[in-house]
């Protein structure tokens, strides 16, 4: 089963599911357990390479994304006793990181398809997250 | 972008791949995260449950699952050095671990779809384990 | 050894340290991992007093901090590459969730000893947070 | 607080403790925080270091041993309806993944103040690890 299908279905089997658009939830979470993914590829990958020298800011950034990333996607997995202040606070930090890792990464995208995907990968997270934060408001 | 898709476009771009059937770690990894995400989703859902004094194991295991889901994609998401014998025992410990959850939530499927369907999901991460043991070997 | 002097060891072997108060950064490594064990404990606890009903958003804040407090002490234990912006925009999100976590725990303090140690707890790495803060601008 | 009086106030606050030796598991779980420290912080002062080529393996080690302990610290600090075998066999791999890592660090101990300090934590982890699968059988 996708991923995508599974994070809805348990949403919709909590007994008590906080207020906030489904569909956006939904892709949050999921893209912040694909930038988790991405990220920490993308920091081993980064350590293998011949001018890994080159590449220690990516790595650095990786790992505290996938740190982050997951983080926010188990918080924003919890439905029981929501509270939207820790949450926009939260996803807005897991934003900013998505950005600072894509915008590193797309340094490198030229040179290495992991940090091209990489980058893709949390650009379309700091979206959702976004998404998520018009929602809260 | 699937989840499954980017992590095989991801370990296809490691400068240093492991020696490994490829789709059978790529299953694993997604598998974990899968199962991580349904394991937090249904501790919650299980905390806001009617007869949540019923389902404190359930909520245990789940959080146990979730937490060793997570390290081991991370592990097995990293190519660089790999070690068999530290892969293989922390596989072995996690597919243990979706087992024992997957068997209590299965107690409680009938009364609960969260519970149904994280015991499903525990149930493939397992296998998704077992694969990679065999693999392994 | 006691963790405290550990963290500060590791951080006066680096190579290249990061440009910050050195016992502020020490302080607040320790004190989220410290708030990690004791809000999963709290967690744990309170999924197994009688009253576990009451307790719901005591267990689901005490989850959400463990997994910030998580992620903070390791983007804070970095130091190769630091980005001043998101380490701010993370901490200043642990704080958050810190004070939202001591203030619920506060509220069974007197019933629960695990609640009033939590809470105690939060509120030292609450503070800790606003010193690597107030050290970053 | 130090870190070792905090998990044991909690674990005595527990309404339904594990049938386990306190001590023992106190220190366990004291050392597994101490560990995910020391772990990042090495994996993040190799990446920094000018030999950072030869570094690798220490530094992927240092990473799965980081993201081990801090599964293994969460579980044994759940108290609430333990089971032995789950337990048994996630300690069993962290203590393998501590000795790996330990291993490796020692090589490099020498030469970088750090892994000398990161081999004497996974060291002491790894025999706390030891004392707690004696103390389950």
């Amino acid at each position: 089963m996708a991923l995508a299908s599974l994070s809805k279905e348990m949403l919709e089997a909590h007994p008590w599911p906080a207020q906030m658009d489904r569909d956006v939830l939904v892709r949050c979470i999921d893209e912040c357990g694909a930038c988790e993914t991405s990220c920490t590829a993308c920091a081993d990958a980064s350590l293998a390479e011949e001018d890994v020298v080159d590449l220690r800011k990516c790595i650095r950034l990786c790992l505290d994304c996938a740190d982050v990333c997951d983080a926010t996607g188990r918080l924003l997995t919890r439905q029981t006793e929501y509270v939207a202040a820790t949450a926009r606070a939260h996803v807005s930090s897991c934003r900013e990181l998505c950005a600072a890792c894509a915008e590193e990464c797309e340094r490198h995208a030229q040179h290495h398809e992991h940090c091209r995907i990489c980058a893709e990968e949390c650009r379309r997270c700091e979206e959702a997250c976004s998404a998520v934060l018009d929602a809260i408001s």
